[in-house]
């Protein structure tokens, strides 16, 4: 299966495509849709949402997953988040593209199998599960691709319970 | 000026376009996008966006204005209105049409005069500002009504004074 992960933010939007058996992973692209600050928001959403359009465009997720907005963060900061991940949510549905969600804990336990781990270790699983030579420049792409990989492995998993 | 005004809800998102002056406000359309709490939310999210690109279509709005979002209010609906509200300046986003926020505040005063006005009051004001006969059926109409008078009235100050 295929799946784009993404790792919402109004500054940087993380990306990544991985093609999954469930338990061997592959990345087909990683990147970031940056915006900058001084563009009207709703600018910075367009540019964000035509980013991952293009990407469905081009890659043809079977799925699209993204993180659960954690309520408990800074009100400003989350609800900033929340109009990217509408968009977000809405370049899904709009290409009829399977959606899904976690919460950071699923994707670090899936990941690194640890709920509380590290964003460095994050990284190191991430590289290491997708048989990467080189690091991954970016922590958003890398935290996309991590979304990605937890929900092709849940995915596996319902598939095989079905 | 046509201003297109948006009050945002997951439920139930009201929408209103007005021709205005700035003095003399006439209705042109009003009504509301309903989903189904029933529907997974990118669905929802999508009908939202479909209804409001529609509207800009077939109406040419000058603006698109949306009530700011409220951070005190409980987090979780907070969250979900924002998911739409980012939907909602996306489709002004796409469409070039001109942005505006305003908070609840500067709605109430801008119609009511009065910033802490009840909502049958913000009605009752709404229906005699665009001399219409008969009440509006949708309190989320004549909110969204309410935005677009307030920036139609901000928009032609700032015009007289620049």
């Amino acid at each position: 299966m295929r799946v784009l992960g993404i790792d919402c933010g109004s500054q940087r939007t993380g990306y990544g495509v991985i093609d999954s058996d469930g338990a061997d992973h592959r990345m087909v692209v990683a990147g970031v849709i940056c915006t900058s600050p001084k563009w009207p928001f709703e600018k910075r959403l367009l540019e964000i949402a035509n980013g991952l359009r293009s990407l469905i465009r081009e890659h043809h997720p079977e799925f699209g997953a993204v993180e659960e907005v954690f309520h408990a963060a800074n009100a400003k900061t989350a609800l900033k988040l929340a109009h990217v991940r509408g968009v977000a949510l809405l370049a899904i549905a709009e290409a009829g593209v399977g959606f899904a969600e976690y919460s950071p804990l699923e994707v670090k336990m899936s990941v690194v199998g640890y709920g509380r781990a590290e964003k460095s270790q994050v990284q190191v699983m991430v590289r290491s599960l997708l048989h990467l030579s080189e690091a991954i420049a970016s922590e958003d792409a890398s935290d996309a691709l991590a979304i990605a990989i937890c929900h092709a492995t849940h995915e596996a998993t319902s598939r095989r319970l079905a």
